[in-house]
């Protein structure tokens, strides 16, 4: 454990003297012909549910069933996606998968970055978010008067006020950090991407964990990656049925500390990595604590998995001499340079077991 | 104009004898790798909005400000796009641009064709729809007891029972048409994509129409397509703005008969195609009756452009002997085979008046 741990460090340190701290100074790749063996969409789970409330199209009979919980997953393949284990990548709060496309300032998102180094790629709109849709029957049935408003789902909708802070731009609304590598000018376009959030009106276990861990059962081995919200989803799905999770990636959010023995077992037999940006406690404002806690909350889980013998990683990317990442890492100027820290740690950490399991 | 039209019938009949009616007997397509000079996502328009009832981050300030009616949307563009006009596609009611990706049964969608045809290809998600996102304003403030229950956007949401009977799969639910070109084995993957509409929170006009027209200009002409609910956007937006519209593609859907003589002006100068698949009045309920209504609104739509000198196509698939079709004719077993009547729509009425132009 302790020279894959030594192997990553070191090839960080040579990533960063590379291409520079905090820039990608790599050609623009997303100029050359990308080329795909197969794409697609599907989805996985969704339940059928029977109601008066939820069907409304007019000429339609007044009871009707409608599918509920699915989950809408689009994928892409390279040529030689065979050679590696498929990466799964489901957004965060009031997020739909654009959070991993073009960037807000128009570069490359991780999700083709992750095709072109030889990655199958899935993107997952969560349960009740975007192309996935969600349950309307509660609120069809408070405009029909059969339920109160009080049973009204929290809509939650982050403002740009609220985003500015909560994703760590800077210091105060409109005011960017210096070193700051969210791209500020395009600030406008994320907003954009910011979508009503309807988990309120979810089932516990959430569904999207329970179709996470399907897919990757479905896939016969993938890495999950969650961010934010969705940041620990892929444990989650993993308490549900480990048996297709063959690797974890954890980006910015709070940490479980209060699982049993039995369920650290769990996670100590898949490797995870957790990775958090910079600037935590510097927002002011509510925010300027809950980063810190978080990061607090992860750091012991870390410690927990490997005590219980796992292989969990924490990669503080300041710690690495990579400053200025902001919440929305995979959005941020330096964006590729993350992507290749983790492809290189799923190598290392996820890959490198796989092989060495067969000698 | 009189050989146009029996170019391209005598052309449809070739085709039809080429492939057999009603059936792909092409070899699978998808199998073979697919080559894109590029591929992104973006936004087309959107407004900010303050209010202290949308932004319910917890943790953010009481008043915020979110932005709304923009328009998602995902394009492709293959190594030899620029020399053909790049295709917009919109979805219709209680869907997303899942509609035109995988079909319910897996085969390949008119998105990933009109690529291997070398057409760039935009797929819109609509305004307040999938990640486009939607206001949530209203929900938030009768919730919050600011507005009455009566203010909450009638939510649309068309169930089994209704998209069944609506969108033609068969005279009465469960049973299917003996010569049904939809899937019906895979209907329930349908019914997934089926989301909520929440249209009504939208101001009029549409701002999908706006962005549609805005989007044409961007890109230096498009042929907007839509379907549906979203069938006469098409010809909406370039009543906006046609300058950048140099097709129209509406299937299914009713069309506007009481446009003013300026409109159809306007209509005249764009070639529009109109399609409609078959059993129209051979659902049992409303629907018998609402799609032979829809269909002779079509008519006389295309009968007053054409009197104003206009191109208008109404491509009657039973007429031309193509049996079976439903309303989600782009996921049909024959959806190929209607593809290629649309490109070849495209080259003929769009793009060879192009060419002829510049003579």
């Amino acid at each position: 454990m302790i020279t894959f741990f030594r192997a990553a460090a070191l090839s960080v340190l040579a990533l960063v003297t590379l291409t520079g701290a905090g820039q990608n100074s790599r050609p623009d790749e997303s100029k050359k012909p990308l080329v795909l063996s197969s794409q697609g969409s599907f989805f996985v789970g969704g339940e059928t549910k029977t109601t008066n409330t939820q069907a409304t199209a007019p000429g339609g009979p007044a009871q009707n069933d409608v599918t509920v919980n699915q989950m809408y997953v689009q994928y892409q393949s390279p040529l030689t996606g065979s050679q590696h284990v498929p990466v799964v990548m489901v957004h965060g709060c009031c997020l739909s998968s654009k959070t991993w496309e073009t960037t807000p300032d128009g570069r490359m998102g991780w999700n083709e970055y992750f095709v072109r180094r030889n990655r199958s790629v899935y993107l997952a709109d969560q349960v009740a978010r975007a192309r996935s849709g969600f349950d309307a029957s509660v609120i069809n049935a408070v405009k029909a008067g059969q339920a109160p408003p009080s049973q009204l789902p929290n809509v939650l909708v982050a403002g740009h006020q609220a985003a500015w802070s909560s994703f760590r731009f800077g210091p105060t609304y409109n005011t960017p950090f210096p070193d700051g590598q969210f791209p500020v000018q395009a600030v406008d376009e994320l907003y954009k991407q910011m979508i009503p959030d309807l988990n309120s009106t979810l089932p516990m276990p959430n569904p999207t964990w329970k179709n996470m861990a399907a897919l990757a059962v479905q896939l016969h081995g993938a890495v999950l990656m969650g961010h934010s919200e969705s940041g620990f989803f892929p444990e989650e799905a993993a308490l549900i049925d480990a048996s297709g999770v063959r690797g974890i990636i954890s980006i910015e959010m709070a940490c479980t500390t209060t699982m049993t023995p039995q369920q650290l077992a769990a996670m100590a037999k898949i490797p995870i990595l957790i990775m958090f940006g910079d600037h935590l406690g510097d927002v002011q404002g509510r925010f300027g604590s809950v980063w810190p806690e978080n990061f607090a909350t992860c750091q012991k889980f870390v410690q927990q998995v490997n005590s219980a013998g796992g292989d969990a990683q924490m990669m503080d990317l300041p710690k690495l001499g990579i400053k200025g990442n902001s919440h929305m890492l995979m959005q941020d100027k330096n964006n590729l340079q993350l992507a290749d820290l983790i492809l290189e740690w799923i190598d290392q950490h996820v890959e490198a077991k796989k092989s060495a399991r067969r000698h």
